[in-house]
């Protein structure tokens, strides 16, 4: 079991939002707690992700709750009244002013919250909270995933404990991420949102599983400041091994998966054409279900690379590889295509692209598209 | 049945590429024949394609040839030396020039020509040719096509037919789409180019079936002048229902699919701003398979215009429509519900999103996504 760093409390718990599983994660923070977090830029952004973008930009927080089973998107004027109410809820709990709240939310769209059950839980509720299992919150805050997320590193004296839900569905509405790390690390603010998004930009932005992107999407770092402060280039590296441990998990429980799929672009003339062929590939429904049919298709590999269009990409300096095994242009051999299927059989598959221009490099991170993504998303209707 | 209009003669017939099913379409054309066409923009363009954008570049053309069940399409100089052998040997037929001759092909990528059996049947061949039914050209250009596309119109004395085959899938390789129209109107090339290309935007660059894009992708319109000159706008109106008409049958018949989807963007900033939503639509996953499974879960919808992330997207100006019922802002009731479930379940779905900025519109063509798409592309391997 991992519990959260020192000066962090948790309480979860069941409010009847859709039925009798926890719904509610409520994680409680010392005072001068720092903050640093990033959100969805969809134009249908949810009330509690304008609240969020709102609270963060003050550097400090107190609590972070999250809602799961309903999204509390598209709802209006009642629905940011009602967002508004439940920051108010948590701040009195926690003995803390409203603008120091965070508020996530994940699950059907355009339903109102329960507000008369949330009110009656919050009555019942005392801060600090009594559990510190990093895996009750990460339960807690699941919809569709198969299992809770939660990664961990070190930093000196300081540790880093991360939690995360998604790729996962409710009622058959929207996938969400949400991604909540935590650490006892004494940081500035600003120096914490500098790092956080340079490590976003490789791990959560790095993850793809059907280029829909949620409404309700967040990802926040909270430093209580209890293991005093630490080495800032030791606390990046271990802030991205839990970011990008998490986004493997993500990746690899995307819904209906069964393979993670790692795609490394080098030689690319910068990092940001690297990006973009790396997002093509692990994005391109052939190349998805190529690797869910265990067949070496390198084809449709090529193919989502020419879809690119730039110019400076030739397909004479392009070099394709599945794993270790160079596939374009040096064919495999029938013995090679065998060993191949028995690889794309696995749990992980790497697809390496090779561009041959200059220096730049890209690694993302997605799943293969199988019958079981369908059927979550069609057949299960509401 | 449909006839080719005056001017153009057909072979088909089975050079042995694959099975023995036809897998070469050529058709005559008269001299003076004018030709416009548009190309994929791959970076892994085949060599076919090389020579056709070279060739159609002189404005006349005297027989198109398309080779199925092999896309010739990453096989190095070999391929393109065997692309070029090809011209030559229906140019031979056909008493023309190399330069005259437009060379498609689709199917698996990365294998070469039979080149001996294919030359072995171009002896046996000679122009003019014997057949003239737009129906046998368009099954011979089949893949895995559930069925031949032709659509027809008129414009004055003059009569407008068109083939064109996709997205279908070749031991499970790239889907390709080749379309080719002719007419006996009397048009010149410049002319015929600049109006293709406008018809050619709002019908086959309206089409998506699964967001990747073929190596070999070909729309051509040839006209053999036979009728004589038309009105340009009477000529320009049966291209578009020409071209739009096969657009339908293309995206009805994407691979496993059961629901033509029609995505109609209104009041947008301007064209290409409808474009964009209307694209995002169309190919989002949850949109696909929400209506795959007769879900009329508009939240999708929603997410899917709030990705398209532009600041002039507003969600309170923005309204959402399955069919004519309006769904967001004004929800549906649940009996308006279970009415939406019904027509969810017909042949063709239209999705309206009124964006409520100003007066750009476009209109996008897709279908869902089912099992049938994972199983054609996964379980059918190689």
């Amino acid at each position: 079991m991992t519990d959260f760093p020192q000066g962090f409390t948790l309480h979860v718990g069941n409010m009847g939002v859709k039925d009798d599983t926890n719904d509610l994660m409520l994680l409680g923070c010392i005072p001068q707690t720092t903050i640093a977090g990033v959100f969805t830029q969809s134009r249908f952004a949810g009330p509690n992700i304008e609240i969020c973008r709102h609270n963060v930009a003050s550097g400090t927080a107190r609590a972070v709750a999250v809602v799961s089973k309903n999204a509390n998107v598209a709802t209006g004027e009642t629905g940011h009244a009602d967002a508004k109410e439940l920051t108010e809820l948590v701040a009195a709990t926690v003995d803390a002013d409203p603008t120091e709240i965070i508020v996530g939310s994940t699950g059907v769209i355009g339903v109102r919250y329960p507000m008369d059950k949330i009110r009656t839980h919050f009555t019942q509720l005392n801060a600090p909270f009594s559990e510190q299992s990093a895996e009750l919150a990460a339960r807690a805050i699941m919809t569709t995933d198969t299992h809770p997320k939660v990664a961990s590193a070190s930093a000196g004296s300081a540790t880093i404990v991360g939690i995360a839900k998604g790729v996962g569905m409710i009622e058959p509405d929207m996938a969400t991420m949400i991604a909540i790390i935590t650490t006892d690390a004494e940081i500035s603010s600003d120096r914490l949102d500098e790092t956080f998004r340079r490590v976003v930009q490789h791990t959560f932005n790095a993850l793809s599983v059907d280029t829909d992107t949620s409404t309700s999407d967040m990802a926040i770092v909270l430093a209580s400041g209890q293991a005093g402060p630490v080495d800032e280039n030791q606390f990046e590296t271990a802030l991205s091994e839990v970011c990008l441990n998490l986004t493997r998990q993500l990746a690899a429980d995307g819904e209906g998966a069964e393979t993670l799929i790692v795609v490394n672009v080098t030689s690319a003339r910068d990092n940001e054409q690297a990006r973009r062929v790396a997002k093509a590939i692990v994005n391109s429904p052939l190349v998805k279900t190529a690797v869910h049919g265990c067949d070496p298709n390198w084809g449709r590999v090529a193919m989502a690379i020419g879809k690119c269009n730039d110019v400076d990409i030739d397909e004479h300096n392009v070099a394709i590889q599945f794993g270790t095994q160079e596939v374009y242009p040096t064919p495999a051999t029938p013995q090679t295509l065998t060993e191949l299927e028995t690889y794309l059989a696995g749990d992980e598959v790497h697809i390496n692209a090779d561009l041959g221009i200059s220096d730049g490099t890209f690694t993302a991170y997605g799943c293969d598209l199988t019958d079981g993504y369908v059927r979550i998303n069609a057949d299960y209707t509401t």
